[in-house]
């Protein structure tokens, strides 16, 4: 798995042109169908999105990259050909709200983990204008809370070590490469011996 | 990966003389470092716990499996042999809670499915005493928010088709095999052309 799970990065830039069918995206919302689920509520439902103009309407709603100051998301040409759109369905929340997050953490961990055995690489942005819920005529209990946006990468990222506790901004070399500082494993760690 | 994902699910029962390796869970926390995190924040820290006696003294803090009713959690023989802590570590976090604990689905399904290649299976516990986090002295800005037990899994657990809506209950049946409905894929997804 270390292999797959590194390689599972975040990706912003894409060959727009190549499509992903619906079919592969309904296989990859099925993997996150699998995940684990507190008190098993299984809270998620997923809206699929693969057609350019509907791409295009949902683009700019998104905001990207945080901490790329200078950057102000994908050009066109290298915008995501995909999105998962991810709605808390309100009624079947068994658990708090910070429940029904982590099992979408673990919902899109395997959508993407699923997705890069097909060399598509994903986005997931909480970023979004709320007025992008307004594209969409849902039932009110079902809520937009996520957006993971996909195509195929067309980027280099690198994970690196954090120099030190405060350097966790990624950022991109003059080569379009996007760093990633990562803690090292030692200060993930906590010794029980001294604890 | 499906495969790989749908045999992550939830164990109970482990044979608990099994040991799991110090350098084994190093290697799967390592795994839980490499998942992605909102602002690249990654504000969590993990503690390793895998000897008899410490085992024994965090057992009794645990809660197990909500809706089995009449099963208290695991008899002496088929308790975990390994758990990772994780703490939240207040210092690091640069989002919200529920960013975090999106971070930590992300992680500790890594940790899952990397401890799955070894024929390792685990139970998120979100359902602990609060005196738990008594037995370590860890400085205050490290909250201990999930215990991940761990060991090799010594039951039969079966994902089937929720009925309907409201059967989401996991239960065991006279043989003591698990089993686990997950809603249909088909409730799960929301179409756009009806949205």
């Amino acid at each position: 798995m270390q292999e797959k799970i590194a390689k599972v990065r975040t990706f912003r830039r894409f060959v727009e042109k190549e499509p992903i069918s619906s079919d592969l995206l309904q296989s990859l919302v099925d993997l996150a169908r699998l995940g684990g689920s507190a008190r098993n509520g299984q809270p998620w439902q997923y809206m699929i999105v693969n057609t350019p103009d509907m791409c295009e309407k949902i683009f700019p709603f998104l905001g990207w990259a945080k901490y790329l100051t200078d950057w102000k998301g994908p050009a066109p040409g290298e915008r995501p050909s995909a999105y998962v759109l991810c709605f808390l369905n309100r009624n079947r929340l068994r658990g708090s709200e910070g429940e029904a997050q982590f099992d979408l953490g673990i919902a899109t961990q395997n959508l993407l983990l699923g997705a890069m055995d097909h060399r598509i690489g994903g986005c997931r942005i909480g970023a979004f204008s709320p007025r992008l819920a307004n594209l969409f005529k849902v039932p009110e209990y079902l809520q937009l809370s996520l957006v993971v946006a996909l195509g195929k990468p067309r980027e280099t990222v690198i994970l690196e070590e954090s120099r030190d506790e405060d350097d966790i901004k990624y950022w991109r070399d003059e080569h379009g490469v996007h760093h990633v500082p990562k803690r090292p494993l030692s200060s993930c760690l906590i010794d029980l011996d001294k604890a």
